[in-house]
């Protein structure tokens, strides 16, 4: 293992202000309240568009890295760029139970795409807590999008684990926790070290624990209230994010129509009332944002299927609360004009040609030559 | 007539760096193309919730004012501002002909409720272009919200009257002419020269000629195309405010279900994918924002008819180009529930209260004393 004075020279480190960046990124320490202060190794659990964009942000802060995934090509990709890192090790292992035994590993970050497998992670067979001999982790930081009640029954799940004879706890309370901590900002965000983490935890001070890693992977945290809060914040968030997109491809598409420019309308709505992230960073027509999925083909992003089902979530919620869903049950139905027609895996965006395209003759819409050729009359 | 020096020495132009807006903003010489660079008076019609904001920053930038409105409270209350205002004067009109018969007015601005007010201003038996003897102003800039079909309409109109013998046209080409200039803003941007104009032209030189009394009142001016296509700008910016109100309304009234606090949502939509202007400046829980309509008993802002009206005319538009608006009409649908409550007069960040409010028993809600007090079980 390096130690964190060598971490500080490499990587995203080599720079000016690198010493403050260090002292807040440093890899972990066990926390006030554990009685070790050594480093240790970090588990996570899911490669894909999202985990994968994350491995190397951490070696470059110099974590060591213990991985596991079911998609053994993800698994081989990251394993070669832990093998040439000059900050950081990736060691593999072939089940997260196999993960969670392993001596050292003190945090595992779970990166699943849906409520089923990160709960298959956690409880399956050969899931985290079934580690032979007990957990090594003590802190569970869970990044993916899940319903606030799989969160709360997993953090459940883990509050009652036990940890290995010998396990350093990082967590105030001396035992396993789970926090509840979703990430907004998508592909990007992941890549850039710019996520929002939104996050719920039955000990504050956990998040103290956790704030290391989160800072290596992300820009904002905010602290939401107990566990499943996280989830819910990240629910809302992307009702809004999503119900806003539907509202701004509308617009642009509508305007087009009548001869408006969607640079020029770009233009009005950042200057008032329709300002938006969604109209500044993910504008959904091409072109107007140069580093928008709308201008790379609508490559995610943040794929349209897993907005419907961060939407299909929140109506559940909704339900069980009696608070009532009208908009997202809306824009749910808009989504799925995409999932029919076969591009669920585009950038949520793409709702602008293959909703709002709708009125030129279908081969042209769907060819996308001619996309709103209808023009005022 | 006091000078543009004088002006510039009083109100709002008293401040440091006055010099510059001074060069701006002075009041209206008249423009390239033009013969005549004397000072001219602005006609205003329309002393409603906008106009009556717009018409003090008028005086204050050193604008001799003559205004018409069939309010004759909304008249007297200028009128008595204007009799002590050290920078400009007020003249009272009966009638938008006699307004327009005025010497020495060059340019009319009219702040009008609907598209039908707006088109009996203009082209009713007492309207501008009945003015006895032709018509004084030339440049007419329509600031109301109305459908691109009503501007361009009264566009064509204006263009072919006449102007009276010896008028100073302002515009380029010499002939009378209506810039399409609605504004976004609302009351706050009105009372704080804040608008955001989307500006339509036949002849962009025009926009020129506008631009110094626009500055008082606003911050950005976006030229958007021929007339007509400010106000395809100003409904789309309108459908996106309104339909993001919605979404922001319905996330944090759940969150608020499900024991997260608004405010800390609000943090969260802030930081990440969620953010918008109505999050920011307009957010819908009571508390969050200090300066917010929420903030203030839902006291307009924009009101929740005119939002409707606008959406409704967005609808319209849409249908005459075949572009699909399943959002605007969702979003009408929601905000005709806060009308038929008999609260359509109120700011359309309401929405929070009067339509995700309605979990709670029906009594409760309308006090609002226990608004949201079915929290999750």
């Amino acid at each position: 293992m390096i130690r964190a004075a060598a971490a500080c020279s490499g990587g995203l480190l080599g720079r000016a202000g690198a010493a403050l960046w260090c002292a807040a990124t440093s890899r972990g320490f066990a926390a006030a309240g554990s009685a070790a202060a050594e480093p240790y190794k970090v588990g996570l659990i899911g490669l894909g568009r999202m985990g994968a964009r994350m491995a190397p942000r951490l070696l470059d802060a110099g974590h060591d890295l213990v991985v596991n995934d079911s998609n053994g090509l993800a698994v081989e990709r990251i394993r070669e760029i832990g093998a040439q890192h000059p900050n950081g090790s990736v060691t593999v292992r072939d089940s997260p139970a196999a993960l969670a035994a392993t001596p050292g590993v003190g945090a595992v970050l779970t990166v699943l795409p849906d409520p089923a497998s990160l709960t298959e992670v956690f409880t399956g067979a050969r899931g985290l807590l079934a580690a032979p001999g007990g957990l090594r982790p003590s802190l569970f930081i869970n990044i993916s999008t899940v319903d606030p009640d799989t969160a709360r029954r997993l953090a459940e799940r883990v509050a009652r684990a036990q940890l290995a004879p010998g396990a350093a706890p990082l967590t105030a309370s001396g035992r396993p926790a789970l926090l509840d901590a979703p990430a907004t900002g998508g592909v990007a965000g992941a890549e850039g070290g710019a996520l929002c983490f939104s996050v719920g935890a039955a000990d504050a001070a956990d998040i103290g624990a956790a704030r290391p890693l989160l800072r290596v992977l992300g820009s904002h945290i905010t602290h939401c209230g107990p566990v499943g809060a996280g989830s819910v914040a990240k629910l809302c968030n992307a009702l809004v994010m999503s119900s806003t997109m539907v509202a701004v491809a509308e617009a642009l598409a509508l305007g087009k129509r009548l001869n408006l420019d969607p640079a020029v309308l770009t233009d009005v709505l950042l200057s008032g009332s329709g300002r938006s992230w969604v109209v500044e960073k993910n504008n959904p027509a091409p072109g107007v944002a140069a580093d928008s999925p709308a201008s790379n083909g609508y490559r995610p992003g943040q794929q349209v299927d897993q907005v419907r089902e961060q939407l299909l979530m929140l109506i559940a919620a909704g339900e069980r609360v009696h608070s009532p869903t009208p908009m997202a049950k809306f824009a749910e139905e808009q989504y799925r004009v995409l999932h029919d027609e076969g591009v669920g895996g585009k950038d949520f965006s793409a709702i602008y040609r293959y909703r709002y395209g709708s009125g030129c003759d279908n081969a042209e819409w769907k060819s996308g030559e001619q996309l709103f050729s209808s023009q005022i009359p």
